[in-house]
């Protein structure tokens, strides 16, 4: 791809699924792949080496396979990597995907988010406005991020993870030197509170949950409500009550009270249990 | 409106005031109303029934009456809600408003603001770079939010507040369970300084001042200094005192100080009062 | 400028360089000039007396030379200053560079990046996703603004400097009555982790360094390693060691372990001396 080359029209190279449509200002790059009844709205540019699932709708101003800086070192010999994404998606408006990075089906995305190369993300996931994902970031099935989520590059954060606005993952314990580049590492079922920092090095176990306004490192274990700057486990979270209407509950573990689109929606409340969902790679974070 | 059908120029349903130029790479939905003299830029999308209004001016890559998620779940089936914008307003470069807002005259954006559906904003008001402000809050005239402010759904903000950058008002006390949806009430006149937490249940008084990175919660009276995370109340803010050139000036309440554009603009300082100001509906603030 | 006559291909009063290319849905205003080489995406504004550096490389959706406050005033008497993107730049999608700023050669945005009026910023800079530069701001040479961070009108930032993501640096004392607006000043070399407020009327050293999730203002000496909240003073920086695969470093000063892209490239780590590559109008701050 040269760039310049853009296209004002899907070319030969291109292949456009049934019911699919798109809008005249569109931008087409070499290889695009749209699947049956995807929707890509004006002024989206599409480069080169993309494919999007069937029913995905991409939003106005969104960039999909945007090049890598290996493009601007040398456009001649750039060639984009392939970039998917999943079907039945949403991506809102202006959201930025880089060549390279995979994504799965039932994605949804907040205005202008970010997401670069060598990514990969799974299904179900959705990711907040101006969320900026970094390379190489690993998000497992089921994880919501909300507004404003940084995330390093290398993080690796299991499913079934809650991301609140404005959290940080830092992965440079000596910054800027990236002398020792340790990325954190987020297991399933963590939830983390607003504007807190997950530090270098980081490792939260299945299920920990993160106060508002916390930094956290180390190795937390399981169920641990981390709060504080720096953070101090407080307590393990499926102790907390919290009075309702009379009753006290306990929140936690929380699929207990969160069921909707996710895999357990029918099963009932008292009878979830994580470690039915809990993947076998990430036993080691009980 | 299927979504397919924006169309590239305004229909015969469009109503179009004197004077109102338009690029032509606007896309129109139905049913679009512009005031005399408003201007529409490049790249712009209005969706199904949006109403802009007199004079003001919609940056390239705004989108106006931005579909609900209830589109993508049943196309068919979806009616775009009323969307309007106020006379004399200026929203920068991709402003995202959502389908069913109502946004008063004298409006400002900066960039990249996000406003969500259902969420009704006062005139006079302004809404910087990058905010998300979610659905179903509702925020005063004269109110100010600067850069990246996060506004949970269902918060409440009086008129002539000011947020400032990186503040998060969160609404969830059981994350992410919301067992115990509790949004934020800021009564008029409060200040809440940068990289702030605003926690579920806060009820902040009349005139409060949030100092910067502080965590607040529950009932502040008025003209307290919140600092810290948690935050404490240090002194009530009229006593505060600063050297200012040899002089010693108390610059809270504020309105004794700021007058331009505000409607005490033209009362002395010194006798501008709070009190005569207060909309009676937050006079249990005070 | 009218605004209104942002024309669909450039003027006789443009200047188009050699081998520069453009896509058709570019918007010019009067006095463009592009480089050689140049390129400009699908979407773009450029306004009035604009000047793109040779092989500059502008995404799409970007706003260059974007009208000031003074446009919406009046239209009629408002004059677009001139406004100058540096050679070999790469400014990502929907990129906003107001009238009236001066960026040097080699510079780079992330998406979405924002950039106010009256600006400064020397070559080899770049500029992360969504940071928001108010107006009237000095950036040195070689500084790196990650991820999300928003600097306050009239701050100044030396050359050598890393801000990482969501840090603010404010300037305005007794907020919001500007009584005493005092921009931060942060010498070169400094280093400043996420999250982290800069107060009003800081003074940061000369590789100053700062921790995450930290507030600090007031005069801090070089080499300081300051964290918390509020921060304190916890060690020389260059006393700092990790322990790296069996062996001891000390990571700091920082550029005895980065070079890439510096101008002490080229000489042995171990030899390269801040003194050396330090401003004389920055002396002062060692």
């Amino acid at each position: 791809m040269s760039g310049f080359d853009l296209r004002s029209e899907p070319g030969a190279d291109c292949r456009i699924g049934e019911r699919a449509t798109f809008d005249a200002s569109v931008r087409w790059g070499h290889n695009v792949t749209l699947g049956d009844d995807a929707h890509i709205g004006p002024g989206a540019t599409l480069y080169d080496n993309v494919e999007i699932g069937a029913g995905t709708w991409i939003g106005p101003g969104c960039s999909i396979g945007e090049p890598t800086m290996a493009f601007y070192r040398d456009r001649a010999a750039y060639e984009g990597a392939r970039t998917r994404i999943g079907a039945s998606s949403i991506l809102r408006r202006g959201t930025v995907v880089n060549a390279g990075t995979t994504i799965g089906a039932r994605f949804q995305t907040g205005p202008y988010a970010a997401i670069r190369e060598e990514t990969r993300i799974g299904d179900n996931c959705s990711v907040g406005n101006n969320c900026d994902i970094q390379y190489g970031v690993e998000i497992g099935s089921f994880t919501r991020l909300h507004t404003n989520v940084a995330v390093g590059s290398g993080t690796r954060i299991g499913p079934y993870v809650w991301v609140h606005p404005f959290v940080v993952f830092t992965n440079d314990r000596a910054f800027p030197t990236f002398l020792k580049q340790e990325p954190p590492v987020i297991a399933p079922f963590c939830s983390i509170a607003v504007h807190s920092t997950i530090l270098p090095g980081a490792r939260l176990g299945v299920h920990t949950i993160v106060g508002a306004h916390t930094k956290v490192g180390g190795y937390v274990p399981a169920y641990a409500f981390m709060d504080g700057s720096p953070a101090e486990n407080r307590i393990d979270c499926r102790k907390i009550l919290h009075k309702l209407g009379g009753r006290v509950v306990t929140p936690y573990p929380w699929i207990h009270h969160v069921g909707r689109d996710y895999p357990w929606a029918d099963q009932p409340a008292e009878k979830r249990r994580i470690e039915e969902w809990l993947p076998d790679e990430w036993r080691e974070f009980l």
